[in-house]
């Protein structure tokens, strides 16, 4: 059975794919970076699903790097986290310098240790225009970079690069996914969902009011 | 100005590096990283280099990561440093798994947020044989990923790639560079460098006894 390392930030899609992976039959490990986000907390939701599925989970302190990616609303407090929906100029403030390079670098050191066979990260296509680490070219060249610069030969999964997000949410009812209770979205991170800012405009447009 | 972010270990051959950016008139910021390495030592040399050359440096503590690089005698306490030097079979346990891509992952995320220019690693040809991730093939995946990954563009700078160790100690005595003082190997990081684990070896070879 192949073991695939999934990136679960504990957001809609991920979440979706580490139930998916399963699905699938692969066998799967979570891993999940505290980067000093404000919304820290989809962490506890990560965390209750790998606990759910009875799936090894590691949470990896990388907080450190926080203060060095400057200029994003969601790692640097001096800047307000905008709100709207994802089609305005002002959400560019919620990309985070090279944030999906870190994570699949580390969580790759991770999965070639482990052996695995697959790299898991569940980008899709209502990520392209925003956010230049979630597109085909770059998981492509990402790959790349993986397979040249070590001895042990992994693929990375990207299944839902070309899916939108009412598509994985419907994926996800179908195979169970408890969004209300196991999933978190808000870039604010408080202790509800703010209802303002991009992630949370775009969850109601997908699971629905 | 350009701007040069460097990654520094400490070692000859990014202190030379560091040396040779600021000899080539680039403003330069050097970023160094404890990621659970036995050497850990090596941080005190780089801070050393940095407040010598008054650059600005900044060390990042990734050590939580340390734990899921397994397999490496650099990371993983249960696994002896090899001894003897770096032709040897056994020195594949000195591989640190996806190592350099997570420092340039780290350091590019800075290197955009700070808008710099350039990108630089001190790999250099003797390197090759044994770490993928100092090859150049590696490096050219890396930038590509880089680049389609973020808004603002950055070049990688690695101009020892086809240098030889001791072309890197023959420049950094012309720059100055005080090897003896500045300057640490030894994967043991013990009191004194142990003289027999590869780096040792290596050191000796360059530096003569």
């Amino acid at each position: 059975m192949s073991l695939a390392i999934c990136v679960l930030s504990g957001g809609i899609d991920s979440t979706v794919l580490l139930y998916d992976l399963l699905d699938q039959g692969h066998r799967a490990k979570a891993i999940s970076f505290d980067y000093g986000q404000r919304h820290k907390k989809e962490l506890l939701f990560a965390a209750r699903t790998c606990s759910r599925l009875e799936v090894e989970h590691e949470i990896v302190d990388i907080s450190s790097i926080g203060r060095l990616l400057t200029g994003s609303a969601l790692t640097d407090k001096r800047i307000a986290i905008p709100t709207g929906d994802y089609r305005e100029e002002t959400m560019k403030l919620t990309v985070v310098p090279n944030r999906n390079m870190i994570f699949l670098s580390v969580a790759g050191g991770y999965a070639v240790a482990q052996e695995a066979d697959l790299l898991a990260i569940a980008v899709h296509s209502g990520d392209h225009a925003l956010y230049p680490d979630c597109r085909p070219d770059f998981i492509k060249y990402l790959e790349k970079t993986l397979r040249v610069g070590n001895y042990h030969q992994l693929a990375v999964h990207a299944p839902f690069l070309d899916k939108t997000k009412a598509e994985i949410v419907r994926l996800g009812r179908r195979l169970g996914v408890d969004f209300e209770n196991d999933t978190w979205s808000c870039y604010a991170g408080d202790d509800r969902p703010c209802g303002e800012c991009p992630t949370c405009v775009e969850r109601e447009e997908a699971l629905g009011p």
